[in-house]
């Protein structure tokens, strides 16, 4: 019998804040950061998974995957992997943890760096990228993955199966499509607010010639600025090429509605995060606004539940679904079939250290197998970090391709993560330490 | 000059789980525990803060609080607790720990714990019990404590400004009053899931006898169980006599409903905790449904921006702020002052470790400066674990007496800490431990 023999975190940080990479309205000088999780097998398998933040306080994120060891170490592995619903309704349902959240920040990004973990366990163990694996189960394993808790007065068990088994024909056809073209990228990699004008325009050209259907521009620290620097790209790529807007919840609901009025003649394709995540109702009323101007958000939602209601109040155009900020693979599927179930497109967030790799399965699940073909899907790309990892992403003609590899592309290299250990790596040592992965 | 020489900061648990204290539909078996700040200065005084948990993840929430040593080691102590706005808004806009929430769970609580233990800290060199040392502060100084970024929609500075001038008249003499007679309190002690019938009955019998005005009953685990124990109740108290109920989260929108059918025969006071904490709209459907029963909640209300939405939506008629449940003092100011623009009152959550010693000052301060007075307004009292603190609540005639001694009574005994440390404490140790105060 295999068992699962260990749990091992590491505190990664990469000095982004040198270059300014990440630099937004509300997050100026971030060093994206992971709290890296490797489920251990005694019979020598790896998962990985981890949590994306951005700097200070990833000790703490460390502590909390931690303190979830008692809760896998010395399990059959085999029938862990068997029962991913009950594992991750366990892992969420633990009453004295739960009061930790419930069901966000610290304690619940733990859960889902421990419960991606284990599907990247099991991916790898059946020799399938996670999409793939997903994409093949039969519409009664999926819904028997999702805790609808909390979710029924929108979205019950049968109704989520019949969404499931209304995308089961052709599902064969799509995932031949989909690992011949992939899905379309947008990228955030010229937007950052750190940039020069120059800095800018070249970046967008660079976008288009790579193919990018779309760019996104952050905004929200002035409006002046932001004006200038829409204007800018507009006249750089021509009327009618999408540029999304990122104010990384900068805003009040009045300010918002006065900032919007002045970008609106540069015809944004959507305004993401205008306020907090948490507020449903001020993105209802900031979306009742500026229509149609499209209001996109996610990548801080802490959970299904207000996936749920920025859904039922009509918030939201665009929803941006994060890998690494609710509760795994299990809760992200929940959300999928919401967003499904309310005709909204999921956008998945990206950026960060290895969003990218990890939330370009859920966009190719989604296609696959729950909301099908969209021509308003584009998973959100930024070119930094990739080198860190085992199975970076492959863009190719602004789309990304197909993961054919097994698991959940969230491997690190070891090189990587030893020299950027904290406080200990060479990195953090020395501040003229280059890694070359 | 004075300096902050130390946080410090000690896992200390309650082995509750033993007694069944504290049990109910979603937390069967907590073993309640306090991650406790201690704020040192130079000169030898100390300010005291904690995070209530139930348990499991003590550590981690110990972890965070220690996480923010770097904001107050070293700082100028007249100077920091002369600007606890600055201080407040500086920790909660620390761009990269809000990664973590942002605003929620494990990194928001060690906020408002540091906080708090900044303002038990000033309200012990000004000789004065929290409360009073608010209440006294001028309106203008009151809304300077507040961060309304995220509320402006529906609660403005110049609004919250007209809400304080309005309770200046009369200020004086209510204090006066409160220091003669209190605030009524209601009390939990009969009502945990896991007592039997006949202690129920025994303990309903000893609060009506010790002058409480109200009772509250777990609900939620068994609709048979819950309507049984519900009857006895009423039985025991006679007709008019409030029983409020709490269902701790359990139940579902279509749940909700269908149950509390059953239960309304018995004329509850409120129920309280119908559902997910977050879920605004489901709060709001409930409530529309079971008209005239009172819904309440907020224990677990994660911010300022969850509780400015309850409001909005019209989701509840009691507001139950929690003291260690949000960032600290400045966000509870803002939430008192959103319930009195909405008009509903606020009735603290209290029980745990050390949160009926808390929470009493928002009451007094509710009181004395915010609402003005109220029938409709109670302090939840839980009659277990005051032996541990320094200055535990006094209740007579069923109503919290106003606090006298400096500080906001966090402060708990040196031998009640040391025996009760995780997991090295005489009381983890052995079992059979019993600590005397």
């Amino acid at each position: 019998m295999s068992t699962i023999s260990d749990l091992r975190v590491s505190d990664v940080r990469f000095p982004t804040s040198r270059e300014l990479d990440g630099s937004d309205a509300m997050n100026p000088d971030p060093d994206y950061s992971a709290a890296y999780a490797e489920l251990r097998t005694s019979d020598g398998d790896v998962g990985y998974g981890l949590v994306f933040t951005i700097g200070r306080g990833n000790d703490v994120q460390c502590a909390a995957i931690e303190a979830l060891a008692g809760h896998v170490v010395g399990r059959d592995v085999d029938e862990l992997l068997a029962h991913l619903g009950d594992f991750s309704r366990d892992l969420v349902g633990d009453s004295q943890l739960r009061w930790l959240g419930p069901e966000k920040g610290v304690m619940h990004m733990a859960i889902g760096a421990l419960v991606n973990a284990a599907w990247d366990l099991r991916a790898r163990r059946e020799g399938r990228p996670l999409w793939l694996l997903l994409a093949e189960l039969s519409p009664e394993q999926i819904v028997d993955l999702v805790d609808f808790r909390y979710l029924t007065d929108a979205l019950t068990r049968a109704e989520a199966l019949e969404i499931l088994r209304r995308a089961e024909p052709g599902k064969a056809d799509r995932i031949a499509q989909l690992q011949a073209r992939g899905v379309p990228a947008y990228t955030t990699t010229p937007g950052w607010l750190g940039y020069s004008d120059e800095k800018l325009v070249r970046l967008l050209r660079e976008a288009r010639d790579e193919g990018f259907a779309m760019v996104k521009l952050k905004v929200g620290a002035d409006v002046e600025d932001d004006a200038r620097r829409m204007r800018i790209a507009r006249e750089t790529m021509g009327e009618g090429y999408p540029i999304a807007m990122d104010a990384n919840q900068r805003w009040d609901v009045a300010d918002a509605i006065t900032w919007l009025e002045q970008l609106a003649p540069y015809d944004p394709a959507w305004i993401e995060e205008p306020t907090s995540p948490d507020d449903v109702l001020a993105h209802a009323s900031i979306r009742a606004a500026v229509a149609p101007l499209r209001v996109a958000t996610g990548e801080q939602m802490q959970n299904r539940i207000i996936a749920k209601q920025l859904l039922q109040a009509g918030s939201i155009d665009v929803l941006q679904l994060d890998a690494a900020r609710v509760g795994g693979v299990n809760e992200n599927i929940a959300i999928l079939l919401l967003a499904a179930k309310f005709d909204i497109p999921v956008c998945p967030h990206a950026g960060g250290v290895g969003l990218c790799e990890l939330v370009q399965h859920y966009a190719f699940f989604d296609t696959a197998a729950v909301a099908g073909p969209r021509s308003d899907r584009f998973i959100e790309y930024v070119h930094h970090l990739h080198e860190h990892f085992e199975a970076p992403v492959v863009i190719r003609d602004g789309a990304y391709q197909a993961p054919t590899e097994a698991g959940s592309s969230a491997s690190m290299h070891a090189a990587s993560i030893r020299d950027h250990l904290f406080p200990e790596g060479a990195v953090w040592k020395d501040p003229a330490h280059v890694v070359v992965a």
